[in-house]
C-alpha cells in the first residue's frame, strides 16, 4: 500500500530510532529527563523564544495555548477551515469555554482586515470578549497553503493594537519554512504562542512543542497536567525531535517536489474538476460530478492507493518521509490510466 | 423622545401595575408562589407542553435549554445571526462548553437541507458531536422575519431522525403566531423547549418562561439556581405576565401596522438604501454609501426619535406598546423630510 | 401557621408595596432604570464602595464573584458550612471550574492560620492555584454567627499577602451589623467584594447586590448578562430595596429578641440535647437521640408552626417581619408543652 | 543517588527497551497501532473489562473517566486523600466542573456507610447531583494502604443501589493485587471504570491504561482527542507496557519486602516519632516534633538518599525496580546512624 492519507503515518528510520533507544531519560514530572529538557530548549531557541514545552500531541499545544490566552466566554477569530475548530473534538469549547468567530478567505487564509473588523465590542455586555487570533500555516484544509510573512504581521498589528493574543498552529510550519524560504526567528518575534508539530512531515513518532515567554510555559505546564500531558521518561520521544530538527526539515523540499509530481498527473486526468495550488506536501482535488468520493477511493485502495475523502468528492494526498520517487511515480501512472 | 430601540423599553400599563400589586406572592424557592405557578401552567398550557418555569431573562431561558440538550464540547447548529451566538455574551461557550456551526440563509431562516448538511460524523473523535438545532422566531437580526410552520417541521424531522434537540428561541413568538396566524400548540408539537419572552412585545417589565416536558423542566429548576435565577416573591412579575398573555398578544397586530407606516415612509427616502421586507414589528434598513450611521442617528434623535445601529448603515426601529400612532406619524414626518 | 423556616418568606408592607408601585422605571439593560442606578449607588455608598450591581439572587451575586476572582482549575478557602459549597447547585464548580478546600471550625468560623495553612504551593503544577478566600456572615448553617472583625481582618492580612481575593457573602451581613454593633464601611474597606441580600431580613420580595471596585462590577455586568440576570424593568423590585435600606436595618434587632425568647423556651424542654449560641434571627437546636426530626417537624406543624430540618435531628427557626411578638409567645408556648 | 522519591523514576530495562525499539508500530489516531491494540486488549481481557484505553498518564485517565461519569454540576465522593483531588491541578473541576465531597478515614479509605450519608438529596435543587464515587488502591498519600475487596464490594453496593458510578483510579493497583493476593477479574466485576498505571511500579517509561465497557471506552476516545491526549505512532511505550504486564507484575512482592525493611529501620531510631503501616511499596513516617523536615530531607541527599516530603514532618520512600538490595542496606544503615 502506497499510503498518501496523511504525513502522520510515517515511521522512524533506522538512524531516528537508534538515537531515540539510547537517549539518557528521567522523570520529567519531575523536571529530570535530559533529552526533553534539550529538545524543548533546542526549539525555542530555533524560533527565537524564551521557553517550549513538549507534549503528546499538537492538538494538546494548540489546547493549551487557548487556555492560556482566553477567559470562558471570550470569542477567538480563526478561519473557518481551522484546525482549532474542525479537528479538535470541540475542545476550545469544552476545555476553555470559548466561542469563534469564523472567516471566509480563500485557501483558509485570513487578512488583517478581516480580523480587524470581527473583533467583538468591548464595551457591550452583549458580545463575548475576543481575546485571541490563531492562524494555521500551513494550511492543512487549505491545501497545504502557505502565509505570505507580509500577512502574518499585519494581522500581528491588529492583534497587538487590540489587546488580542496570537498564536500559531505550525502542525506543518517547517513546510512553510521550506517552501516559502522564510526563517523560523521571524514567526518567533511574531508570536505570542507556536505550536510545532513532530510527528508530522517531520517523522517522529509522537511529539508536539508550545513555544512561548518563560511566563507562559510555565502555566502550560501547569495546564499540561491538569489535562493529562505530564509524562515520565518520554525522552525516548524526544530524541526523535532532536533527531529530526537536525536532519529532517531541509527534505521537506522533495516532499514537496513529490507533491508537484501528482499535481501534474492529475492535470491530465479528465474527472478532475479541479486542483488546489499545491505549494507543500498536500495535494487537494475536487472529483468532477457524477463521481461518487467513497467509490472512487475503493478503487484508488485496489490499485494500492490510499487518500483521504474530505467530503463532497474533495480529495486529499499528502506526500511524505516513507514515500520513494518510485511510488510516486506508481501512483501518477494509476492515476493517469483511469 | 420617541423610542423606538427596541420594544423592551415598554412600562407597564395602568391595568397591568394594577393587577401586579394586588398578586398573591410566596417563597418560589420552595415553590409556594401562587402567581408563578398559575404563569407557569398557564403558558405551558397555551403551548400544549407539559411544565414551564420562570426566568428573569430570555437569556436565562436559552442558556438553561443550552444546558439541557448539551454536554460539554458538544455543537450546536444554528443561523450566524442567532441571538443565542451574537448576543449572550458568549454564554453558550461559557456555560455550556458548546461550539456552533452556523448556518447562512436569508433573513436568519435555516432550513432542513442546510441542517442536515452540517451535523457531524458522530464516529469521528475530531469532531465536536453535534447535539441541538436551535432556531429563532422572529429573526431580531432578520428584521422581524417569521419561518412558516413547514420550515421549521422539516428541520423538525431532521433533528428527530438524528438525535438532535430541537430548541426554539421564540423571544418575538408571539409576534410570529399573530403576523403568520399561526396555532402555539403547533409549535408545542414540534419543540423539545421553547423560550418565550414577556418583557418584549407583550410589555411586561422582567420575565420569560421556558416550556418543556415535566423532566425537562425539572432539570432546569436546577440549572436556573446554579445561574442564580431563582428568586422569591417574584409573582408581582408573573402577575404581569398572567396580564399580558390574556391582554396583549392580539394587540401585537396594531405594531404590525405601524411598522408598516415607517416602511412605507422609508420607501420614499432618497437616502436609503434597502428595507429588509417588513413581516411584524422591526423595520431594518440600510442607509445610502456615504451616509455615517452614527451621524444619522444623531440626527434622528435631535428630531426626537430613537433608533438602534446594528453596524455599516444598518438601522432598526422597533414599534411597540409604548408608541401611539400619532408618534408614529411623526417619525414617518420626520424621516421624509430629512 | 407561623412559618420559622426562613426569613426568606416575608412578603412586602404596605408601605414598601406602596414605594414599589410609584418607582421610576426604565430598561436596565440600556442602563436607563433611574430606580436601579439609585439603588446600586446607595448600597456601595452605604459600605464605602465604589459600585453595585442589582441581581435576581444572592447565589447570582456569589456566583459572579467567584467567576471574577478565579479561573478554571483555582481552588477557593471556605468553611464546609458555606452556602457557596453547599446550597449554590455545584455553582462554583459547573459556572467557574473551581474546587473547594474546606476548613472546619466552630459554628462555621475559619481564621487567618487555617487559611494560611491551607494555601496551596503555587510552584507546584499538582495543586489546583488557590486564588480566594470567601466567608460568610452571619453563617447561616452556624447557627446565625457573627464574625468578629478583627478576625475578618486577620484573614484580609493573609489573603492580601498571598495575592488572594477576599469575598463576603453577606447574605444576612445587616444582622451581623446589627447584632454586633458594627459598621459598613469597615467591611467596604477589608473585601474585594460583598454581596449582600435584600430578600431576607430585609423584607424585600426578590433581589441581591454585589459591591465593589467599578472595574469588578463592570465585568461583573458581562457576567450577569451571560448567566441570564439582566432584567429589564426590574426598579420595581429595585424601589423595595431603597425603602428597606432605609426602613428595614434596625428593627432587625426585634428578631434577634424573638430568637432569643424562642432561645429560652427550648432551654426549658427536656427533648432539646443542645442549642446552638443564638446571635441574631437564627436559632438551631438539636432533638434528643431517639426523636425523629420528620416526625417531630410533622408534630410542630400540626401545631400551626412550619421549621427547617438540617439533617440528623438540627432544626432551625428563624425569626423575620413577618412574625410578630404574640406569634413568637405561640411559639414559646407550644414548645414548653410538647 | 538512591532514589526513593517515587516509583515514577525508573528506567526502562534492557529487555524492556528491546522489545520496545522492535516493536511494530502505526498511526493510533487511524487506529492502526498494532502494539497499542494488543496492549489495551490485554489490560481489559486481565481485568476482565470489554475494553481499554492507553494514555500519556493517570491523571488522563482518571480525568477522562469523571467526564465520562459526571455532568458540570456534579458532585464527586471521595477520600481527602485523593490524587484526583490534591494532584490533578484542580482537573476536576477545570475539566469537568465537579465538585467534591471530601470523606475522612484512616489512611484513605472510605466506607460504605459514609458513602450512603453523603449523597446529596437529589430532589434538592440547591445540592450538587451526587454521581460518581471514587476509591484509590493504594492509597499513595495513606501510605500505600490496601483494600479489603470486601470493603470495596460494599461501597459498590451502596454506589449501585443509588445509580453512581464508581471509579478505581488503580495507579498501584497491581501492589494490592501482590499485598492482598487479589485477582484482577475481581475489580472488573465491581468497577465502571479501573485506572491502571504502567510508569509507576511497573517500570515503563510512559502510560496509564483506563479499562472500561465498549461504550465508556468509545465515548473516552474522544474525550482523550479533546485533551490532546491522542498520539500517533506510541507503539514504542505500549510494548513496554505489555512487557512490564507479563513480567514486572510479581517482582512487586520484592518492593514491598524492601519497603518492610526501611521500616524495621525506621523503627529503631529515635528521632522517628510514628511509621504508617506499611502494606506494599511506600513507607511513610513521621519526624519528631522539633526536626524540621527541609533540613532532614537535605541531610538524607548530603548521605545519597532523596525522598519526598508531604509537609509538616511527614516523609516518603518508594521502593521500586531500580533499588537493589545492596542499595536498601545502606538506607538502612544511614537511617540508623542518623
Amino acid at each position: 500500500m502506497i499510503d498518501l492519507r496523511s504525513d502522520t503515518v510515517t515511521r522512524p528510520t533506522k538512524e531516528m530510532l537508534n538515537t531515540m533507544i539510547h537517549a539518557p531519560v528521567g522523570d520529567d514530572v519531575f523536571g529530570e529527563d535530559p533529552t526533553i529538557n534539550k529538545l524543548e530548549a533546542m526549539a525555542a531557541e530555533m524560533f527565537g523564544m524564551e521557553a517550549g514545552l513538549f507534549c503528546p500531541s499538537g492538538t494538546m499545544t494548540n489546547q493549551i495555548a487557548i487556555k492560556l490566552h482566553t477567559q470562558p466566554g471570550d470569542e477567538i477569530i480563526c478561519h473557518e477551515y481551522s484546525h482549532i475548530y474542525n479537528y479538535e473534538g470541540g475542545g476550545l469549547a469544552a476545555n476553555s469555554g470559548c466561542q469563534t468567530r469564523l472567516l471566509k478567505g480563500d485557501r483558509g487564509f485570513i487578512s488583517a482586515e478581516e480580523v480587524a473588523a470581527n473583533i467583538g465590542n468591548p464595551h457591550d455586555v452583549h458580545a463575548a470578549r475576543t481575546s485571541m487570533v490563531s492562524v494555521e500555516n500551513t494550511v492543512n484544509k487549505g491545501g497545504g497553503s502557505c502565509y505570505e510573512l507580509s500577512t502574518l504581521e499585519a494581522i500581528g498589528k491588529v492583534a497587538r493594537a487590540n489587546n488580542l493574543a496570537y498564536h500559531i498552529d505550525g502542525a506543518r510550519i517547517f513546510n512553510a519554512l521550506v517552501a516559502k524560504n522564510q526563517n523560523a526567528k521571524d514567526y518567533g518575534k511574531l508570536f505570542d504562542t507556536i505550536s510545532i508539530c513532530l510527528s508530522k512531515g517531520l517523522g517522529c513518532p509522537v511529539g508536539s512543542l508550545l513555544l512561548g515567554s518563560k511566563e507562559h510555559i510555565m502555566q502550560a505546564r501547569r495546564i499540561r497536567k491538569r489535562f493529562g500531558g505530564g509524562m515520565r521518561q518520554a525522552g525516548y520521544l524526544a530524541a526523535a525531535g532532536i533527531y529530526a530538527l537536525k536532519n529532517h526539515i531541509d527534505r521537506l523540499a522533495e516532499d514537496h517536489e513529490k507533491a508537484q509530481v501528482l499535481k501534474s498527473a492529475l492535470e491530465k486526468c479528465s474527472w478532475v474538476d479541479r486542483i488546489e495550488p499545491v505549494e507543500t506536501n498536500i495535494v487537494i482535488f475536487y472529483l468532477k460530478e457524477g463521481l461518487e468520493q467513497d467509490a472512487f477511493m475503493g478503487m484508488l485502495k485496489e490499485n494500492g492507493i490510499l487518500a483521504v475523502g474530505m467530503g463532497q468528492g474533495k480529495l486529499r494526498f499528502v506526500t511524505h518521509l516513507d514515500i520513494s520517487s518510485t511510488q510516486i511515480s506508481q501512483v501518477a501512472n494509476v492515476l493517469e490510466n483511469i
